[in-house]
């Protein structure tokens, strides 16, 4: 935690906590940590996109290698937790076995990622999809909010854009890839419970949805004969809400609402949505999805007024790896912690990696659910639980294997 | 409807027509209507604010004086009847007397007010305020979106803003005011009548809304722990829209809705509203405010959100006069046409004269309801049935005397 306190003093805005990918905070940010790896024994490497990667041998050379880490990038304004923790609980694990001088019978590899956020170029996942083998070289030619280019940006990050279209790791080489992040939920605050095992990381649908009516003067057109956009709209966002109420698991949010003319004396003659539906099962929200879409249809037909339906993004659940999980669970036992195992309804780089390898998360408590604001909080002794499932989980690992795939 | 067509050509604002208060264009305008004013042997002149008044005498100069008119100012991209329609009506009545050599025992004075929609000083009635003593000195600091102080635009319109402030007109001196205006509202083409009377123009409220809830990642704060500011906000908007439905008369509308922050995966943590009720009955729009504010906090309190009600006008109800009204009625029978009362949604010049006289209003039947608009469209028809009443009804006040106030 001193270690996630003294990281932001880098940050490219004064008075708040901002790291974006490419930039001279993020370069200090993993010039502090690479030296703190080092001095945990680990060999450190920095890939195409600017990844910071060291690495821990096993035994043998030959061994597989197991993936652990979390990003350094972070939003605008954002909080000290959400990414650094998860790098810095695996430093702390490694560091512990260097100190022990113990070697695994797999390499380990701490996986500092440069742009998890997609802050500055909207792109999320895009510093892992290079490690993976995903990044599309198209991607190359975003621009962020000043007009460079993401080619360039990574040359300014010392990077070469012309080496992140890679192609994938050889999956039989690693032993998964395991993230600790916090929570940024409620749910094990409300259970009084330090760390829980991500079952699987939601599904989402982004829905662009609009309403068509008619404009007209609030004091002259009779209510029995308007077509009033926002009262249509209305009535989606309540429709969302209880279908997402009574179906668990599910998340429905309305983040974005416009109308036109807005004006205070016109009737809306236009309102458009955002949603954002997610699900750690697919089919469930596929459901819902299909079920909302047909509710906007009816309200709109008997509103007389148009409705539009647009999928912006269609994300497929990942689940994460049950060999994994089991072990990370034995791990929490041995703490003499309650086992809880809870989805993630927002995205991480688990997400990229599970094209490659298995997956499992860790997450550790954060107060209030509160992340992406300076107020992200967690307690030392839940992070001292979260080092020490890890170090556990490692250990078993070492015992049984790794998973399959 | 010619003199409305070529009075289109007097615009601010190349292919729409927009005239706003002490603008080049609406100078050009009160010109042209002035030489018309003329040639019906009114004496035209100019008052402090840039009003145009023009005079027909009575049979005896020390004769009461019936005011007749409406705007020659726009919104903007505006239709060509809004304002002009009511100038040109009575205008082409008092042509008729004065085809005829006809003299009341009353005077008109024919008002083309100046500025009545307020499209850049944000005052409603400016001009006829001026013209009832109702001025209020302070608004002269008022500015334009340019910077401009009514002052000024006073000063630049050949007005006098040490003029406008004046005292009321003498009240026994007047027999009344009466305006024609386009419906602005769907009633009349809907009962397929040319012309209606005003019962009375509606009160109105306008209210801003607030719900304060907290926001929050949409993708992990489940659903029952949220307090989601917009789907308080959604309820608020369809339980307006319901007790519109509900209240004869009575129109709600939310034309205003902005949330924060306002991203598609965050729970909106504020969401402010606008609210427009109106209805011609004071103590109705009155229970009607304390039902839905009350409304209000019971759905913030169910929701643990934080809710606030901020009236921003109130303005009462103004009753058309029953004897003037009594006399359209009769004008619009001998024409043939049934006669149909119906209230005011909009507001109009009469609340302002009707300070010191009383007042009345025919409404002319206008395509679909649609106003301050370029698609605004009136029949030929309507508009000689409308220029029939007025004479009908100025031959009938001279018969049976004014109202008596």
């Amino acid at each position: 935690m001193g270690r996630c306190e003294a990281l932001t003093i880098h940050s490219q805005e004064p008075d708040k906590l901002t790291r974006g990918y490419g930039t001279a905070a993020l370069r200090a940010t993993q010039e502090e940590v690479a030296t703190w790896m080092e001095a945990a024994g680990l060999t450190v490497r920095r890939d195409a996109v600017g990844n910071l990667i060291g690495r821990y041998e096993g035994k043998r050379a030959t061994a597989k290698t197991l993936l652990l880490g979390s990003h350094l990038d972070s939003v605008g304004d954002a909080g000290k937790y959400d990414g650094p923790l998860g790098v810095l609980v695996a430093l702390a694990v490694v560091e512990g076995l260097h100190a022990r001088q113990e070697r695994l019978p797999f390499a380990i590899e701490l996986l500092a990622f440069a742009d998890e956020e997609g802050m500055r170029f909207g792109t999320a996942y895009l510093s892992s999809s290079v490690f993976t083998g995903a990044f599309d070289s198209a991607w190359l030619t975003a621009v962020d909010t000043e007009g460079v280019s993401l080619a360039d940006a990574i040359l300014g990050f010392g990077g070469d854009p012309d080496g992140v279209v890679t192609s994938p790791p050889d999956a039989a080489s690693l032993a998964g890839y395991v993230e600790v992040h916090i929570e940024q939920g409620p749910t094990l605050e409300s259970l009084d419970l330090p760390v829980g095992i991500v079952s699987a990381i939601a599904g989402r649908n982004r829905v662009a949805i609009s309403f068509t009516g008619a404009a007209g003067h609030a004091g002259t057109v009779a209510m029995p004969l308007r077509h009033d956009a926002l009262c249509a709209a209305a009535e989606f966002v309540l429709a969302a809400e209880a279908t997402a109420l009574a179906t668990p698991g599910l998340v429905a949010t309305v983040g974005e609402i416009a109308i036109e003319p807005g004006a205070g004396n016109v009737i809306p003659g236009l309102a458009r949505l955002a949603l954002d539906i997610r699900h750690p099962d697919d089919t469930v929200r596929e459901g819902a999805c299909r079920r909302l879409r047909h509710q906007m249809e009816e309200m709109a037909a008997q509103r007389g007024v148009e409705a539009t339906w647009q999928i912006v993004n269609d994300n497929a659940a990942v689940a994460c790896d049950p060999h994994l999980s089991g072990l990370l669970a034995d791990a929490i036992e041995q703490t003499g912690h309650a086992v809880h195992h809870l989805p993630s309804g927002a995205g991480h780089d688990p997400v990229m990696l599970a094209v490659v390898t298995s997956v499992a998360m860790l997450f550790v408590r954060c107060a209030g659910g509160i992340s992406h604001n300076p107020a992200e909080s967690v307690m030392i002794d839940d992070v001292a639980v979260a080092i020490e499932v890890v170090d556990r989980f490692v250990g078993m690992l070492a015992d049984v294997g790794p998973a399959t795939r």
